[in-house]
């Protein structure tokens, strides 16, 4: 094994576009790979702390327009032409199908119903007992808690605590809003602070830690469908018959029975989801505006739901219990990713909500696409046409 | 509401410049955003067609490099540069000191222990007496079923039926190899060819759909994480007391026991890995090297476990269940995302496995990283460092 | 503390109706309880060994009658009297107004789908790589695997060997038939043989355990209820609009939206079971007939399902995919639990498929009549009216 | 078919030993089977009451009993003899060895850390909407509905309103102290008064039911495990490293491994334990005890936790966070049930939490001795020994 070689880095201007050629050039002589398109960039240098480390240029992901989407929310209304980057052929198609048809039964109807993010410590005790004790003690000083917590951060605001327990360990769920950034640091360092006060005024705390999977943090879980993670946001609607029957080919009916079937799959096989392929629109969107991708995990848990009205129509919903989401922080303000959120009208301040409906409906839209597809049998032969022959 | 604006489309040269810039102008006019840097890209426009639909332009997505990551793998063997697309700071940097420390302690052993790719259609009977028969049957006509379904594709081989019965339905899980491609709709071609054969030579099916929700395509769920969707992939390493008490400012005791206190916080919460956060190695490398990056919600599944062994150190290993990749087909022949599965060696023929390994490995990294960083209650100080003030 | 006092026990004659009552003395003197009752009993002393240590006396459970369930099965056909030992006020007049109801319906359509009883040894090696070629190792080997097992046995049969991996463990689930008998203990001792076996054959076993959680003996699992434990048996009905609305004073419609809404529950909060409360049936008929209760855990699991059919009337179908019962063996053939057996048909040799029938047609009895009491809002006054004002 | 044959019952005296004999005359008729035993029984018929309908006798269900168990618990302490209602053999002598082991190590300390029994009704909106502000309104309205749900029980108390929504549907989980009865009938009669008050007093409800599987009675769920059902309580010992050696003929090492591999089963196979047999003890004492058995379902989840000590002995930890125990109302009064409350001092008033610390205890004596005995490969042959040769 030769000498571990070492990715150059500068101490003063590690974000110049020397640097960065630097490193393309070092990745070159290493791997032998030609860079010719990577360090193809818009990015101004100073955009990029904060956002990466070991910077040496930027991957091209293609991006496809889908729309005009109709919403009726209660932030996002009216129009919308939703960025999409992915490199899947026929998804930016089967969404904008979607968006067609619900735009003609009246558009999406969208409800944020909740908004929290977490960061959950555990507590150790020599026994339940004392971990019992510890439980009641937090609920009664919540309210100093919450001041040492809310004081590391202009937007954070602390909602509550969960509490669960096992064994000797006390979990502590701690719920925040966030503002407009995801606020997954924001709620970090708020619970440290929390927690460094609690140690200090609670004795006999054999060990705490300042996460214990419980958040759940990038990770699927039930805690956070059941309990929101980011935002819980519904989007609806009813769709005439005549439309559905248009789409798939087939009977109000039918289109139903694959709901139940498929979620009947779901709930067999363990899924975190009884819809389609939420994570589809959801990744799309992320990248082009973002967000943290990793948190495709999380967002793309949903709860389909649909019905036959009393006269035949068809009432569709999809719920994203944990939906996390910023307009403001992370990767929102670079180049490419703020002209994405400027096209929807999401970037800033007071635009978070916005952003989870329109996701929320793009999602929704892609639902109802491909579920017909699948009625219709036409899904495999639509990634024929459009999609690369893999 | 004004009449329904339409995208502009090109039935001849739609992936050309222009029609990506019509299209910019559309929505410059449409949402008055200012469109300066999704423009600017530098992928060929015959690259785009079968990725892509209403193409214009791309999201510059930061790389950061990270390494020189050791692996000691069956595909994938040597020091490897991980090129990390995110926009989260201290991302590159806590994957980067993990690499050192597994370096230090010798690299990270990799297995690719399983291979399957689904597709998993449904058949509807008059009761489950007759789904049983029909389950049978299936099994007794594998091998035609097989001949059907393979027929339809130059790399997929169907590997065995999964059966899983409820009420009147009989689920099949078709499972495939799809050599270098992700697969997924290599499978659902193959298995609707298997489907129809199935269809006209089984009397007495009342209807069959697809798809059922259990493949479970774009969605997490234990079928998936218990047989496989994508590659099983193990990495794993032995580190020594000096390096762990050196990350942690703690005994190997006390990271063990993080450990378990977060499976058992992962095992309450529902949560489908008690790991820390696979989901920001693969997102990245995901977004970096093209594969479809919806497939975080299944390929962040992890099961990561922990042991100290005879004398103090402390083995540490992260199973993947369901990693899906491809180095051929999809998003990877991409202007970018190409030459990042340069840079790994990873481009093309025989090289998906390789592929996986080194993401396994680069998780395992990311899994140490902030498991001592936790520990050592460094964690929020890094982000502060590092990240955006957010 | 004082010195331990010890239980009386012989070395001769145990299971005598002396030392039965020198225990319960024993008892009397150590606690102060008068015992009256216990001891009263119609064992004969002889049965009651191999079924329970120190005994002392019985519990006496009362049993109620339900019935006729009219059944048409492969195995159970015709009208059946139901025993149902419970101290649920409430609980048999509701089975007995369901088991009315599907009377009038034409009866209860059941099958068995499925037939598996597990053992699930875990295998340690040093990485995921000697695991992965052991696994390799034991499908080639499968015949020689089963001629050990099987030679252990007269009645189980090993049918295949299920395998799941992650770190350096490989898990085999190894499925058996059991003849009549529940069969937990016949497939340890033959898992036990087989194990031995391989463990002396295949060189580089760190250390192998004979039961790792992957059964999953007396817990509910989703491996089982995906993959059967015991018996995987449906019950389905068709049930005529009018009897429907007969029942719940409400439409079809109402009545199938609560199954909607019950599956949505279900599904949210993580249960083993989207229909109502199989446990009661089955732990009621367990009791009376001898059955191992603890196996409650994984038999209550369960799959409903309800459609409205063209014209209007109302399918509901329950399958119970891990349903575990003997006719034979176990306590089957105590005094009391043998005849409840045989009030059934049910005791003795090929008995064990009809039994798993009648459980499940009467666990959709309970179904149909907890559902329409919901719905009708007659659920609490029945309670109040014959249920203890608890 | 011939006409429906019925159950004979008498309006006047219908818990009559002649009417027990009637319908027993009855049975036999229609069966076939002889009844020799089943009218064995000692109970009063004003007893039965309540308890059974169309009762016809009884079932005898062997009991021995093992102890003396040592708990050091805020409700139970001292000696306790445990009576086990069950057929299976060896579960009786197996627990004894596990008590005996724990006595040795200074007893089983105990905590029960929460109390809560649900009912949950959801409500139905034209959207998700109108669900939110329902969900607001509730919880600005916690003190009214407390009034009129409360106002139904003398010893119900309504803790709080848990919220869950997806789609148009508000899940409300009311959480109740019930005292010393389980109290599932109770907190049915103050949750459907308390409905009837919210619906009558907030306009828009599109529809309501009393029960959406949320609560989730008789169902083993995640919600449960979270949020407790019944008693959390948990078990705690230290046992000393000789005495851990004796029992396994095995390290302390690895004692705690095949715990660590137990869990990565449960936690891949989606078992709602990570325990070995929680269910056996739990059905045991229910039958003797004259609980509720088809809460066995719920009931026999745990979560088991073990450490090593700084000292190298072996601390243990069972937690069961839904178990569902009453010493009043049920079947707590009935002849021998009420015997075997008293054999635990845990008959009537204020002794629902002794019993649950008695119940828990005795888990962990059991997942001890398995334990060990799997270990030292004693399992099967124990079985052999003491159990039916099945």
């Amino acid at each position: 094994m030769p000498a571990r070689k070492t990715i150059p880095r500068s101490k003063d201007d590690d974000y110049s576009e020397l640097w960065a050629r630097n490193r393309r050039d070092f990745v070159v002589a290493q791997t032998g790979a030609q860079l010719n398109h990577v360090g193809h960039y818009s990015a101004l240098d100073s955009e990029l702390q904060g956002n990466i480390e070991n910077f040496l240029g930027v991957a091209q992901v293609p991006i496809g327009i889908a729309g005009p989407l109709l919403v009726n929310g209660e932030y996002a209304q009216g129009e919308f032409f939703v960025p999409l980057a992915t490199t899947e052929g026929t998804l930016v198609a089967s969404y904008n199908r979607g968006m067609k048809i619900l735009h003609q039964a009246g558009g999406v109807k969208t409800t944020v119903s909740d908004d929290a993010m977490q960061r959950a410590p555990v507590f150790i005790f020599p026994s339940a007992r004392e971990a019992r004790q510890f439980g009641l003690w937090v609920s009664a000083h919540f309210d100093e808690i919450k001041v040492h917590a809310d004081a590391t951060t202009r937007t954070g605001k602390l909602k509550g605590i969960e509490q669960y327990s096992a064994s000797r360990f006390q979990f502590l769920r701690f719920d925040y809003t966030t503002g407009d950034a995801a606020g997954q640091n924001m709620v970090g360092k708020a619970t440290m602070a929390a927690c460094e006060w609690i140690d200090s005024h609670y004795p006999g705390i054999e060990q705490y830690y300042l996460e214990s999977n419980f958040a759940t943090d990038k990770k699927t879980s039930l805690v956070n469908m059941l309990h929101t993670r980011g935002k819980r946001v519904t989007a609806e609607a009813t769709i005439p018959k005549q439309l559905i029957e248009g789409l798939a080919h087939a009977s109000v009916d039918e289109v139903f029975r694959i709901r139940q079937v498929a979620t009947m799959g779901s709930m067999l096989s363990g899924a975190n989801n009884n819809g389609a392929h939420s994570a589809n629109a959801i990744a799309a969107v992320f990248i082009a505006t973002g967000q943290d991708v990793a948190n495709v995990a999380e967002s793309s848990a949903a709860i389909a739901h649909a019905e036959i009205t009393a006269n035949g129509d068809y009432y569709y919903s999809v719920t994203l219990p944990s939906l996390i989401v910023a307009s403001h922080g992370g990767g929102t303000a670079l180049a490419t990713q703020s002209e994405c959120l400027k096209m929807l009208g999401c970037f800033g301040s007071d635009k978070v909500k916005k952003l989870a409906e329109i996701i929320a409906a793009t999602v929704l839209c892609g639902e109802l696409s491909l579920g017909g597809a699948i009625v219709a049998r036409e899904w495999v032969s639509s990634h024929e046409r459009l999609g690369r022959n893999r």
